[in-house]
């Protein structure tokens, strides 16, 4: 049916990539292209002998001009960006000059700020528009599944919904007492950004997990839940009509904020260089040197993770309460694909919108937020790709 | 009166020194000493221009025939060693040589071993005897004042001793959120040891840190104490006669234990080597580092001390309590002689000692610890030098 090329060579891209594969009727051909090519090499290599023609190539995602050889020469019909969220308007640019279609997981964050927006991708609405293009933001699981709950939700269950708590839970073990899936710096932003969460009509500031639950998440258990400011709440405050208040809460261990913080207080997350021994090193660097490598945690990770929302809303003059939510298993998801559930879950949904996208059933000229799609065929494809849904009409509401 | 070699120039020896020059009567001269000359040259500076003459002089400890030499040309009565644990039984061994009494602070203890045991000391009791010279080994506070207490309450107030709690809080804030008053390697090995407590003629190890008990510290409140060995508990076993039970207790905070084992476990206390960017580097030294200047500490040191013994036993047929202890304030000590409690309580038990020594009042040929003096001079002199104790006769007890 068609061609993707899929920038990025990561655990996203690489199950991104393995999924793909598993379709090769829409996945005709897929180019894996990063600026180490070595790495998507490694990918090809496992994944070569399916139905789905795979090669590889080298880019610099920064450099649009770079991008628009690569896209002329390979031809695809979309592009499938796994890549940095900084790169995001490169990307873009280079699907415009050439006429293709775009898809992210992540939206853009300029390098030197904090601060991730959807400003500047929907900036770009016209010129998708007038070029006949479709450009999917936010197509993973966090954005992205939850957009589509929402959708699906709001078409199904209610007139209007009134509220939305997402719950993002990872009650995944890797054995360590400590370690990060990624960068500690992102992990330490995280929990010390102040929260936000829209209510009537406004963003509302709250200090950093000030506002905490306990939520009792099925299949993990009741979890702490801290709320934390997430991307989708900009798209859906605009997108889900009649919206009072959404908000999104996280996970996080007390044991894994109490690590956090004494690293953090003892100036080891620091990133302004000590002199040690006469030589300048940055204590964050120090740090990760220390900690277990990233990359040997997926192997060793047990549990489960549960993300999804819960709406309180109106049907047919009644109150109404849904709950639609994904459990994963880190082990399986590593069986399957060589990533536990974090990667699992944002990079299926990403090849799910691909796949809706060339069979046409996502296309619409613009630069469209996933709720702003048809959810139904997305609904089907999560059950049939590896991530079934579950609901509840009697969930647990959070205060 | 006397001669003084005070060996050393850290924390400690600058207390003993600051408070020798107070009783020029009784140290009519002294000489500072360590392997450091311009450290003694500094503390001499600050405190020329009483009565008391002050010298100085570069002397490696480990080194008998230096110390000999020193020794032979300051002609001191007694040499108060203040340096290292490692270094006793050189100045031991040079004090014999050359016919001096001798007084130090804490027991020997090898360089390859964690082991703080009296039996390389004890077994110099024949020589010093033979020699006409005194030693008076642990002459701290703890061990030290909490021998003298221990004689003192034999001595007065009871029969028979049946048991002894030795309770040591230090409830300074620094206003870090964590920093370590000496090496963090052995805070560490302080609580990762397993505890041990004499009772019916024998010792019983614990668990690290499993004996927790709340105690309410006159001047400083309920405190959380933990069960550990202590030197002092070897001595008093042998010699307070009939004792069935002896416990040294210390306060720590959970926060202080909560980052001490948070750095324990991702791995920043240890001290194997890692490689970092092509360098062998440990992270303890790399810890060391990044943490407060523990010299740094001193004058921002707020809140105080309380070290003291709880005694039960028996009088006149009656069962009978009694509790003597200590209260030192950080910011009192720093304005007198510059240090904070921690060494201010040590470096002024070692002055008495040195003192009553010079004076003839504990002099006595062999080696001894404090507890088999006569504790009253000693009972004057800390409430004279600054260490004033007080009574009470029915304290809360510990389980």
């Amino acid at each position: 049916m068609g061609k993707a090329l899929i920038i990025g060579a990561g655990g996203v891209a690489s199950v991104v990539v393995h999924k793909c594969v598993q379709v090769p009727d829409v996945f005709e051909e897929i180019c894996i292209a990063s600026r180490t090519k070595s790495k998507c090499d490694a990918l090809k290599e496992k994944l070569d002998g399916g139905r789905t023609k795979i090669q590889t190539a080298q880019v610099d995602a920064d450099n649009v001009d770079e991008l628009v050889e690569l896209i002329n020469s390979f031809k695809p019909d979309i592009v499938i960006n796994v890549a940095l969220p900084y790169q995001d308007l490169t990307i873009m640019d280079a699907c415009l000059a050439t006429g293709v279609h775009y898809l992210d997981t992540a939206n853009y964050e300029p390098l030197d700020t904090a601060k991730f927006e959807y400003k500047w991708q929907w900036a770009y609405r016209e010129k998708f528009e007038e070029a006949g293009l479709t450009a999917i933001l936010g197509c993973g699981f966090d954005p992205g599944v939850t957009g589509v709950f929402s959708a699906y939700a709001q078409k199904h269950y209610f007139d209007e919904i009134q509220t939305i708590d997402i719950v993002d839970a990872n009650a995944g073990d890797h054995g360590y007492p400590f370690a990060t899936n990624f960068n500690p710096e992102i992990n330490i932003r995280e929990i010390t950004a102040n929260g936000r969460y829209w209510e009537n009509g406004e963003f509302i500031e709250t200090p950093p997990l000030s506002e905490k639950r306990v939520y009792d998440l099925p299949e993990i258990g009741p979890k702490d839940v801290y709320l934390l400011y997430h991307e989708e709440l900009e798209s859906l405050a605009q997108n889900i009509k009649g919206i009072k208040k959404i908000r999104f809460w996280m996970t996080f261990s007390e044991k894994y904020l109490t690590h956090l913080r004494v690293l953090e207080n003892v100036g080891m997350t620091s990133i302004e260089p000590i002199n040690f021994e006469g030589q300048e090193i940055v204590p964050l660097q120090f740090l990760k040197a220390v900690l277990p490598d990233p990359a040997s945690l997926g192997p060793r990770t047990k549990g489960k993770t549960n993300i999804g929302c819960i709406f309180q809303g109106v049907k047919d003059g009644e109150e109404k309460t849904y709950y639609v939510y994904n459990v994963s298993d880190h082990q399986e998801c590593y069986r399957e694909v060589g990533s536990q559930a974090i990667s699992y879950t944002t990079g299926v949904p990403a090849m799910i919108g691909a796949m809706l996208l060339l069979k046409g059933e996502w296309k619409k000229p613009g630069v469209y937020n996933v709720e702003e799609f048809n959810p139904d065929p997305f609904m089907e494809a999560l059950n049939e790709y590896g991530l079934p849904w579950q609901e509840d009409f009697n969930p647990e509401l959070i205060d």
